[in-house]
């Protein structure tokens, strides 16, 4: 195991200082539906109902309360059409300090409205995230904002691993964690935190097939960048970051690939059987464990639930898809 | 203050111990939104989550294990086509006592397998509930099954009065609950614990416009049964029992009315902000406080979210009534 020395694990028990009070603590939810399924006692860690609804709010808030330690920034600049923008926005009013947040022009209304609601000021700029992206870094030169990443810095991967000192004190015989990765912030920080603590803990990354750069990477010994093509918006990054890949690399033991189709039934089964709102992202890990992917019979498993926002058509669309295979099943 | 000389409150302690470690008891949750459409503090009490997907285990649990300790008897029998059946079998398989669950031939195929999954033996008898009921009776008489009531049975009430407890265990400060309301177990259940405990927490009622015997009995004076029409079918209620009304009339504070549309609100508000699947029964509550029909403002509120048991084929529906009333309104 080759060991990052510029990042320690008490960067972790500092970001859970910082973030106490502030985000929820929400306790591991043991799920039969899913044990069932795999044979195994399976537990959500369910950062669906989490501030903002997604686990992003704990590496913004780490990352804006440290900045406000080393001396408050006049104000913080994001660029983001999905959770990493809502949680800049609720962080940075919780922190006290003045937010902007560039999203692309078709941004659906709903998250501008979310995003505006915890406080940041949106700034609406070009057609793809590319071009708002690029905005959000004009501002940051032209204002002296302070440009929050969404996974590629030390303090937002060690925000995120928190997620994984909470399953080590709620389930401290757990044999395997299973974690959504697009960028790779959670995966790395929860990778991190929990081989640092018990390096007997197995660590697997889920990628949907059609946003595999993670995977791709991590199996060729090489970051590589790729084309995104599934409904998994959350996870549908093209380029991840470096800092997360070094150390999902010395950390992860294996990333494995779902379909959008497996991700589909998982979701039914979270609505159906979990009576819980999950985006697709958020339900990678459990098709992970639904389509045995990961082999976990007999074990005590948690599968990360990383975030709860969608579109409800896109909710009512999986529910007719399902319906419809019910019926042609007979049932 | 009427004092029920046949109840204590040490039956609803004892009804606690009895199903510590069978049940869940899940954290209250704030709900943010919910909090501010009220102004007030709102917490769920999400028993959509519980096992079986509603509060109906508790009663369930706490009449069989009871008759297990008077002298186990060799089966019980109950008769629903809803909440109830799954809540007694899995209560009685729990106990490990044989169950049969009559429900009508027209039962949702999805609600029998759930049924039968938790160790049932499921009888199909009849178009409707009367008629199942009365086969249910029938098996009663015949093989000395015991018959568990839904709401009508001091065993069943201070089983779902637990619920009260575990709010005021974990809000002292609490000054109003809501609770949905058909035949009034929980509302009668938890109105006598909480009361018992601290009389200055106020009570109130749900009930559907379409479904509002108790209501009407609780404005009355008088039981009375009425049809019903609604959609909230776990509190489409036409006889509510006479131990429940009794209850209610002594320590409930009020009980209103909310409409099938404001109900349907409160769902689609605790699907895409709270990411909770809930069934129209137990979104009432929160329905009753976004009205402003109860009037909340400044207090600590616990809503009572009384289960999560539908088919989604009715969330996909609702969803489609929200989005094509968004696209009206210019969203």
């Amino acid at each position: 195991m080759i060991i990052c020395d510029d990042m320690e694990i008490k960067d972790y028990f500092d970001a859970k200082r910082r973030i106490a009070g502030i985000v929820h603590k929400l306790p591991l939810e043991f799920s039969k539906y899913f044990s069932d399924m795999a044979g195994a006692n399976v537990y959500l860690k369910c950062e669906n109902r989490q501030k903002t609804g997604s686990f992003k709010v704990r590496g913004a808030y780490n990352k804006i309360a440290r900045l406000v330690e080393k001396g408050r920034p006049s104000s913080v600049v994001a660029c983001s059409m999905g959770n990493h923008a809502q949680a800049v926005a609720f962080a940075a009013t919780e922190a006290g300090v003045k937010s902007s947040i560039v999203m692309p022009t078709k941004a659906p209304i709903v998250k501008i409205e979310a995003t505006r609601g915890y406080g940041a000021e949106v700034v609406l700029h070009g057609d793809t995230y590319s071009d708002a992206s690029d905005h959000a870094r004009e501002i940051e030169a032209k204002t002296g904002a302070v440009f929050i990443p969404g996974f590629d810095d030390d303090d937002v991967i060690s925000g995120a691993g928190t997620v994984g000192l909470e399953i080590l004190e709620d389930l401290i015989n757990v044999n395997t964690i299973i974690i959504p990765a697009g960028g790779g912030g959670i995966l790395a920080g929860v990778a991190y935190a929990v081989k640092h603590i018990n390096p007997q803990v197995r660590i697997i990354g889920v990628q949907s097939e059609g946003a595999n750069a993670l995977y791709t990477s991590f199996k060729s010994g090489t970051l590589v960048t790729s084309a995104t093509s599934t409904f998994a918006d959350g996870i549908a990054v093209q380029k991840p970051g470096i800092r997360p890949y070094e150390i999902i690399r010395d950390y992860v033991d294996d990333i494995v690939l779902v379909s959008d189709d497996e991700i589909a039934d998982a979701m039914i089964g979270l609505l159906e059987r979990c009576k819980q709102v999950v985006e697709p992202s958020g339900a990678a890990s459990l098709a992970a464990i639904a389509t045995g992917k990961v082999n976990v019979r007999g074990q005590n498993v948690v599968c990360i639930v990383s975030g709860g926002n969608l579109d409800l058509e896109v909710v009512a669309r999986l529910i007719e898809r399902y319906v419809a295979k019910r019926k042609q099943g007979g049932k």
